[in-house]
């Protein structure tokens, strides 16, 4: 057997069209006859199983650190507010639950858009004069992840763009890619609270601009657009024709200073895909229970992209029946105190970490108004032992025990995100081993010794 | 403003070229400075959205025809088995998911690819030493209809084909072509109780092809393969070095006179992914719970598969963490009395279906082994008013309130689908009316006069 031919065809992902010409391993030597099959097992991922690349994954996972084995770990990394036991769901959500199992109604298949009266129940939730809603403009979904894939699937073909934020929740990218998608980042200011670089973000739109995200509250900003700042990003997807994906999973999730305006009620030029679900603000992210909110008062989407999200509803069909059967109950039997209390101890949490990290030499905390994280960014030039974001996380596992992610996650380096859903204790031990980490590596930068001074 | 270039670029997905130097709506007329933008509105559905396609909406929403209002509807075209409430699921199982629910331990995010206990149960639930299975080997999914897309999307490239048998459940073509994946289809012959055209099989093989689907127990026959029948298809797979998903969401589904072999336990050489799920057996469709099992023994998958497994899974994270905490409980203590009398109950429907059907001139019913479906030929020169099974199917609904399947959803013209599913006394009934249906319809073929005499 020839060597060569046998490297040949177990390299690449398909036998080249050399092997339909050559016998392998004394099969028919007749030329043509073999119809180009496959003469060795040669099974590789697809490409879009190549292209499907998380970034948390990646530097995370990289990340082959022990924490320091005399302090109990602290994770600030993980955007999942149920690990530590201090934020359950409400008892009336886990009723719902059990009276959706008992009622024996929910055990078949739904619609692949979901049963009528649970989509009717959203729409109603979620209805408001500004932008009204029926059962027809809401899909559910496993989960705002699907959500999002479905909205990205139905609006943009392979070599299109959309405009992504910066720092912006990483699955954008992940999801963009893997079909093919051009991802452009547009810019979030952190000196004006995160909002967004207007002018930088139109001038990346370009005619294969498919749609824009809008991220709003923010993951990992924390940060929640005023009235006036969404106009002007309204604006400019008007002037442009940009049609917006608005990811609110954070919706309603403010801090009471501020106050949460869902995209789609200060437009009606506007079409808008609004994601959200029951993970965040009814604390059960694994219940993977999401949707769609179709706002299209202008008929630009029209039937064709309803249409679409159908059809692409019809591949995995929905999300689990027990959840939409509950979804009623649900909707509207947790308590007001509930969410509540879930935005108290999130702001007092929010205040209790800015406080204690805005006095550390070398930090810079930038205050959130809602969701459940805070971004830290780190004056690199006094933490000159650290070359980046990633290596000050790093070490800050193996000298502290504490595991924050590192912004590059987001695409916005040298900045930390904490996510303030863990416990007071927790908390203020965790800041008190960053002060301690901080002073340990602070370091006066060049030229600035008056500052170190100070 | 010039009427043509408005319908130029409402018309299309993207304004043509054109647009980027046309002043259009007394915008800047500077040639190159807009970038190509949007100057109207112009969203169109996704190529992928348009070409997610399910023969079975299109057939049967086009059959816009209305039962007799003097009988009561009897549906026996879906295939979800609690849809008459005479197959609810095991009080063990709806126990399971509230001991889960109040556990307080499942709200949060699993690993996309499932806690590690669940795939655990999983594991070692489907464990046996001819193929053996660990954690590491299972990945939950959405549903059966999620790891049939995982698995088509890590094995093929656009352009690639995979083989799919005829008749067949129609999410494979759905699915593929969505992906750009060619579909061939393998027929299956009803004269020996729906096994594999083999050499037909082997014929459609070519350098391009990713993997062959093997449905067994059958949607829509209800068909069950030998041993025998199952090694000569893994010899055609070997022979051919191409990979196997096998769909098993009937497994163990098995009349009592035959026997389900999981494909994988036949070979050690052939690498198999193997879809199931909660679905059929367990009688809980829209919990939609459903996984992967990867079987590889000789390593061909390797690590490169299994991570483009894990790495789709991150798309949208897996299927409810109820239902996930609930597998260990479902597995153990669903009592094997629900197991057996689910299969009687569809053994006797089968029968009593098969029996009914088989009486009637001009049909030609396919007795079944396994799942929950029946076949049957319609002798088509017998119903010259009736184009084809499509029509077939119409008229019998409209003028005896009876709905099956026209197997053209399945691409297999004139036959139709029997769901068994269905209370006996509806079956009953429903096979009275198909028999006076058909006596009201039948006619002697031309040239076949003495038959008809018989
Ligand atoms: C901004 C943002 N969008 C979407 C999601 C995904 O939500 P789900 O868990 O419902 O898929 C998350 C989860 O962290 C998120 O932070
Ligand atoms: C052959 C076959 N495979 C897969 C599925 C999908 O199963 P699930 O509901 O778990 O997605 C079905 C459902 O009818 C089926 O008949």
């Amino acid at each position: 057997m020839d060597p060569y031919v046998i490297q040949m065809s177990s390299k690449g992902n398909l036998p080249s069209i050399l092997d339909v010409h050559v016998s392998v391993g004394g099969r028919s030597s007749v030329p043509g006859k073999m119809k180009g099959r496959n003469t060795r097992w040669s099974v590789r991922p697809s490409d879009m199983a190549n292209k499907t690349f998380n970034p948390i994954r990646a530097i995370v996972d990289n990340m082959k650190v022990k924490p320091n084995p005399n302090k109990t770990m602290i994770s600030l990394s993980i955007g999942d507010p149920t690990v530590f036991g201090n934020l359950p769901t409400d008892p009336e959500v886990t009723q719902a639950m059990k009276d959706a199992l008992d009622s024996g109604k929910y055990n078949g298949y739904a619609p692949s858009i979901g049963f009528l009266s649970s989509r009717e129940e959203i729409a109603s939730y979620y209805h408001c004069p500004e932008a009204p809603l029926e059962a027809k403009d809401v899909i559910l979904t496993s989960g705002c992840s699907q959500a999002i894939e479905m909205c990205l699937a139905v609006l943009a073909n392979p070599g299109q763009n959309i405009l992504v934020p910066r720092p912006g929740f990483s699955l954008y990218r992940t999801l963009a890619e893997s079909m093919g998608i051009e991802v452009k980042l547009y810019n979030l200011l952190p000196e004006k609270s995160w909002e967004i670089d207007l002018k930088q973000l139109e001038s990346l739109i370009d005619e294969k601009t498919a749609c824009l995200i809008v991220n709003n509250p923010s993951n990992p900003c924390g940060s929640v657009f005023s009235k006036r700042h969404l106009q002007k990003i309204l604006a400019v997807a008007a002037r442009q024709c940009v049609p917006i994906l608005a990811d609110e999973i954070y919706g309603d999730m403010v801090f009471s200073d501020c106050k949460y305006e869902p995209l789609a009620t200060l437009s009606t030029d506007v079409p808008v895909l609004s994601c959200g679900g029951l993970a965040k603000r009814w604390l059960v992210p694994g219940w993977r229970m999401g949707w769609i909110l179709i706002h299209d008062r202008r008929d630009i989407f029209g039937n064709e992209i309803r249409d679409g999200l159908a059809k692409l509803s019809q591949r995995i069909l929905g999300p689990c029946t027990i959840v939409q059967g509950a979804l009623k109950s649900i909707l509207r039997r947790t308590p007001e105190e509930f969410y509540h209390n879930t935005l108290s101890f999130l702001k007092s949490s929010a205040d209790l970490c800015y406080g204690a990290l805005a006095a550390i030499p070398g930090l810079r905390p930038v205050r959130p108004s809602g969701a459940m994280y805070l971004m830290v960014g780190i004056e690199m030039e006094h933490f000159p032992e650290f070359e980046n974001d990633v290596e000050f996380t790093e070490r800050l596992v193996a000298e502290q025990s504490v595991h924050c992610l590192p912004a590059t996650c987001f695409e916005y380096p040298n900045f930390i995100r904490v996510v303030i859903t863990v416990p007071k204790v927790m908390m203020l031990e965790a800041c008190s081993r960053i002060q301690e980490f901080c002073e340990q590596h602070y370091h006066c930068a060049e030229g600035s010794q008056e500052e170190c001074d100070k």
